[in-house]
């Protein structure tokens, strides 16, 4: 039996600077995380650092959120100083896992001497469209092509010089396909303008961005992690499916990538963990077009689309940001199995029938069912990624929505 | 890439009566499970569960146990009804993670309407070596000769009919090698009576057995598990090695595992789980021997070389545990990575060399480091046996002890 090569990538890069000597947690066990955010991503990782002997304390604004029992709960919002000093009291250092977490919430911890990774720079570069892109164009990383937006005439004269449809989006606080709008026809300018334009969603009136729309072939990211002194691991690229612009199936390894379009995507997330100094996992989402790859945009967490690497990888990418950020060595990003990795969204499926699902490893959040809600996933194995395919395919037709 | 066989077994078995309805967890999210202990099993078990949807609790005399921020924690003697009330206190059904809680504890839970997997008949055979022995015997499992041993006078009876060495134990509360003693020659006849002849560890004066010295040509476990509803589920037959009487290294699978080995294993824990309408993760330890297999004893709990299935199977022994206590299908139990467990034992080695090894999964139980203790295990995986193999001998080395 061989590992699955997962693409020309998946490997640790081993062909970076001499590591300086490592700080946090060396050789101790008891590692005390703080994470800002409660989510599901918090949760995932508290369950992944609890075998490497961590200890986790949360800052989450909404009561009995998915960490609850996993770990200390500090509950008040992100930008309040106290809740910061409370979360940042007695542990080595803070990540987050949720990239709306102010900024300044981030520069505040680390103005006090709290090791914060990923670095608060790279948070601020993820939370801006516009700075986003500025960066995928000052590293050679192709993008769709796109306008400023801060008036209804820029609107239409971007629409004029871009053509329809296209994509209006808010430059911040948008996941999930919210903040964006697909302008088809003349006719729904204004519509759109008055859906996005009043600032009610990005925080600012104005402060937008008008994207061509792209043909793509078919929508990949990878993941990828860098350690605190430069190290590199790469996931193979995976491919997205999305529903409402939420994330409904990724494949993993994806189906029929070549060693040089796994190398192309490697290249792209590598000059930004470089250039953004990052430690921790990064998750970079990709159209494949005709000849190559146009970066959409990055999440500097753990990613919906990294999941699969509970079950499907050497090393999650949830073991892995915390290896990042603790200074400890990466695991290997090998794939061990071809995954499907499915969400359940809105309400839950039975669980048997998930379970008896062969090579099914069920995922839940411990969050109340509500509609379009991520309320769990289940990564669907198989030695052959046909029958993992397959498998997905049959649970897929079974689960509600 | 194909799943590695495992030996003829690693299988869920389908040859069963039909399944009743399943009562407990159907479909619902947040099973509450209640733990009897507090260790590291019931930290694992609470790690797999969380993804499961379930919530615990767990009985432990102990302050602050390694399940500690996994759960709620009811601190109490196990026999103390007040504290067997709050555990059981809306739960869904009870469990246990330590063989040596009182089968009365067990039973006075099953009389006041909980439901109680493994079933206490099953903890109170596994808590009695002569009841275990009688069993293993009615259904024709071969063991190693013994003889019971009340009084001094029967001790030396017994050297004589079976000859030296050979090994005297109490019938109860024995672990990790503690509760034994070998006699090699007769001199150390009256000194092994002095020591557990007491009855300072078994409870009773007397009450011990004394066992014909086996010379085995390795030790071998198999872990399987057996659902409400009668299915079952075995993993691969498994190497062991000992040292003082502790685990020290699990190598899975077993090397040179004939079908027909494998096969009589599953003979054996089929006919044990059957017979003792047994419902949970069951393991029985083994002698190699020409020709065969001798029964040594049975744990009904999920088991230390059962750990390696967290990373090397495609369902946990932890997960397969609550599976089949809460009446939910079995996960399969197929081989994806060949693994060496080994246990750290006394203090921790640098964690760094730990998470360097290629396919080294830490598993740490938060536990404070003394001599001999278990305080955590590391599963070495690799795509072929071989390579598993030398990466666990260049990490062994480095190992504390």
């Amino acid at each position: 039996m061989a590992e699955v090569p997962g693409g020309a990538g998946s490997h640790v890069d081993a062909d970076e600077p001499a590591p300086p000597a490592v700080e946090a947690g060396s050789g101790a066990q008891g590692l005390r995380v703080g994470i800002l955010g409660g989510g599901q991503l918090g949760r995932m990782l508290a369950l992944a650092g609890a075998p490497l002997g961590m200890r986790f304390r949360f800052l989450e604004p909404s009561p009995d959120p998915p960490v609850a029992g996993l770990g200390e709960l500090v509950e008040g919002p992100y930008d309040d100083p106290g809740a910061l000093e409370r979360l940042a009291r007695e542990v080595d250092l803070v990540t987050y896992e949720f990239e709306n977490v102010p900024a300044a919430a981030t520069r505040w911890l680390a103005e006090h001497g709290v090791p914060v990774f990923p670095p608060p720079a790279a948070l601020a570069v993820a939370q801006d469209r516009l700075a986003e892109k500025t960066t995928f164009r000052s590293l050679g990383i192709p993008t769709p092509d796109f306008r400023t937006v801060d008036t209804l005439d820029q609107l239409r004269e971007g629409v004029e010089e871009l053509g329809l449809p296209a994509v209006l989006k808010t430059r911040r606080m948008g996941y999930d396909g919210k903040g964006q709008a697909v302008i088809r026809e003349r006719g729904e300018i204004e519509e759109a303008w008055g859906v996005l334009g009043s600032g009610e969603v990005g925080g600012a009136s104005g402060d937008l961005l008008l994207e061509a729309f792209v043909r793509f072939q078919r929508e990949l990211s990878i993941v990828a992690a860098r350690g605190r002194e430069g190290s590199l691991a790469f996931w193979p690229l995976v491919e997205n499916r999305h529903r409402d612009g939420i994330l409904v199936r990724t494949t993993a390894p994806a189906p029929e990538v070549t060693p040089h379009l796994q190398s192309l995507a490697e290249g792209y997330i590598r000059s930004l963990l470089q250039h953004l100094d990052y430690v921790g996992v990064l998750a970079l989402e990709l159209f494949q077009v005709d000849g190559g790859l146009l970066a959409n945009e990055i999440a500097p967490r753990v990613h919906n689309t990294g999941h699969w690497t509970q079950d499907g990888a050497v090393t999650s990418q949830f073991e892995n940001h915390l290896r990042a950020v603790a200074g400890w060595p990466l695991g290997s990003t090998a794939v061990v199995q071809p995954t499907v990795m499915l969400n359940l969204l809105g309400s839950l499926p039975p669980l048997q029938e998930v379970l008896g699902v062969p090579g099914a490893h069920l995922h839940l959040y411990d969050k109340a069912p509500r509609a379009g809600r991520k309320i769990g996933h289940v990564n669907v194995c198989a030695p052959e990624a046909e029958a993992a395919g397959a498998r997905a395919d049959r649970l897929q037709e079974r689960l509600p929505g």
